[in-house]
């Protein structure tokens, strides 16, 4: 369906909202349109979501993974990006509200607001289990780990009766919690030692608590299996239909069974952005909005939901979570946007599946690539690429890869830094 | 004087307090020695002041300055590394008491606490206007300053009617005051505009407020003269003999002039680590401990205090509370330890002036060494050179060196990254 711009002769105002992967690349497919596009986001840079957890396990700074979004968007006369929280639409007049009271007029809404973790009605529990959706999670996570080591040795030091175990427990193994949880190890059996004299790497504990029957469930059997053992391979404990029960201060309950965890980490569950229901179209039961072949919600073909926040299915099977349907989806939506504008009829989406990779840990991960599935080294190299790749800005990409090759060779760790709250956690005698 | 360890035999226990320049020094200088030496710190970092600024105005990321203690400590084996707050001594059982209530024994006490931020009595200022001592001040005022331009664009595009003006002010022209007025200049002037399609940088006002005669008082009058002329080319307008007298939200108060600011950073006062008072011993009246030829306390040989913790006098002249004077005293102590050790005599500490020099922004800086005076290119070509040399860590160099590079050749910013609280600052309109 095709609809056409509000006033003949002006260049239709196209108001984007989200700077994940799905509103930038709407936004730089958007280049050459006859679009007036402006990009609304709560925070002023894009981030590279899938390296996130080497922040958080202090592999690679926040500024290695994330660009503003001026700066990526800054070749493009036509696009304005503002900072500020979008709080509600206007489907009738064609606006959306800003938090501060103003509202941006529209004659296309592209909403591609992501989502965020779901505690399942436990949100009581982020405090002590924070999840990793954006670089303050994982700074948070990173002082979270770092200060696990710091009170494991100082505990050492002075004899505390009753030392806090060093216990990692990751919850939920999606590409996530396997890649923390490899990470977790990698840290503490390779990077770790060289800095602390007392602590015995073999003490520290990784486990990875699934509620379902067995890791990267969205992963063929073989390739699951295949994770699984390379996460025992780097010694950590895998639970699998392991549902937890409760979360309290430094421990997980699981039934009766109380699991002591001086750092836990959530990521079991995933909740669609509160934007959605905003648009007052069907959502799902995460929240997603339930979108039509052309991403559309019913009756308004000048209203697109991508990326994570849109719940689509394409032959029987619902579209993953996943970047390259979000960075499809944004090249998409651009192209029919300008079909739109020349006066060419609509094509619907389809997402086109390239391969999907995890990583599980140094020269560790799987990869499905159509038929093919790869394990280990071959499949951590591809990752390694195409992370690289993708990464935003070739000032970005040189870093990262010198930080990669550093870390690599001299086995020894990018930026193990503690900002903020210098309190060692866990109980005892922290300080 | 000299002391004898406690106990004939068994090799002495040197505790130092602090990671900065003196402590990591001493530490790193006692390597060879026959002694069990224990770094304490509040941080599990070590950071390169001199260039905080940097990443407060966001051409640095925090971990291209910092390098965790551990790290740069790692290659000593009897060296312990803890992370934790000293809040007392008790001199006479020679031991140090840790706030989570435990005692660390010394037969050598090290005290290099540094210095923090003081407002005159006007501590309640501190809200509006951070200063610069510590990572987390620089990625403070990096929001703020990163914010204000956010805030400055949205109030063009929403055509706001009272616009916060783009006014940033610097309270204090010593150096740290010096070189953040030059580099915001830098950066809206060169860097911002193009990452912005309405602000006009001529709109950015940046005001150096001194309360004294001249900028950097303590070099000869020419450099100083010379380094006001740099920071005019720059646009940034000084205003000596300029005392504030108030502080509100997003306004100085000089008398009865209000000067609205969209970001107030404080680089005037400093006042000495309360630890010092903690010891006991006479300090001046900015809490610096007064210490003898031997950087020792009154009656107390085995306990040293350095760097901008100590007050000492040369020549008639004070000491000044610069990283060259800490690293010379915290390299002095390990020596001084190490001749206790083998039965030789002490000798006196006396600091050697090779010079100091000062940035002011691209291109330009004074220098002073010894008779000779520089200015312009040249100088900031040494202060470059310099400051790399003194980076710790060979990692931290070639990424300081790439991004330094980068920026200056591609005219483009490093790490322009809001994390943290989102919320735009000011008043008005802000969300």
């Amino acid at each position: 369906m095709q609809i056409t711009p509000v006033t003949a002769g002006r260049s239709p105002r196209v108001l984007i909202v989200g700077a994940g992967f799905a509103g930038i690349n709407a936004a730089l497919s958007l280049r050459g349109a006859h679009a007036q596009v402006t990009m609304v986001d709560r925070k002023n840079h894009h981030t590279f979501q899938p390296l996130l957890y080497q922040v958080a396990l202090a592999v690679l700074s926040p500024a290695e993974i994330a660009s503003p979004v001026r700066t990526i968007l800054r070749g493009q006369k036509h696009t304005e990006v503002l900072m500020g929280e979008v709080v509600g639409f206007d489907l009738k007049a064609r606006n959306a509200l800003l938090k501060n009271g103003s509202r941006l007029e529209y004659d296309y809404l592209i909403v591609a607001a992501g989502s965020t973790h779901s505690y399942f009605g436990h949100e009581e529990w982020a405090v002590d289990a924070p999840g990793l959706k954006t670089l303050e999670d994982a700074i948070e996570i990173r002082r979270r780990v770092l200060l696990a080591f710091e009170l494991a040795e100082k505990q050492v030091l002075e004899n505390a009766p009753h030392p806090t175990p060093l216990n990692f427990v990751v919850i939920g193994a999606g590409p996530t919690g396997v890649e923390l949880a490899g990470a977790i190890s990698d840290i503490a059996r390779h990077y770790m030692t060289r800095d602390f004299h007392h602590i015995d790497p073999r003490q520290a504990r990784i486990m990875l608590l699934e509620g379902g029957p067995r890791v990267l469930a969205a992963y063929p059997e073989d390739l699951s299996a295949s994770a699984e053992r390379q996460l025992r391979d780097l010694g950590v404990e895998v639970r699998n239909n392991t549902r937890v029960t409760g979360i309290e201060p430094g421990v997980v309950l699981v039934g009766e069974e109380r699991i002591a965890a001086a750092v836990i980490v959530w990521a079991a569950g995933v909740a669609a952005s509160p934007l959605g229901k905003m648009l007052g179209a069907p959502t799902d039961k995460t929240g997603r909005v339930m979108v039509d072949a052309e991403l559309n919600i019913p009756g308004h073909p000048e209203v697109f939901v991508l990326g994570d926040l849109a719940a689509r299915e394409q032959d029987g099977h619902g579209l993953p979570g996943l970047a390259p349907v979000a960075i499809q989806m944004g090249k998409w939506v651009a192209k029919t946007i300008t079909r739109d504008i020349n006066g060419e009829p609509r094509k619907p989406f389809h997402y086109f599946d390239k391969g999907t990779m995890a990583t599980i840990g140094r020269n560790k991960a799987i990869a499905q690539i159509g038929k093919i599935h790869l394990s280990g080294v071959i499949a951590w190299l591809a990752w390694l690429f195409i992370h690289i790749m993708y990464l935003v800005g070739f000032r970005n990409r040189l870093l990262v890869l010198t930080e990669w090759a550093w870390t690599y060779f001299a086995v020894q760790q990018g930026s193990r830094l503690i900002t903020g709250d210098t309190n060692l956690i866990g109980w005892g005698n922290a300080d």
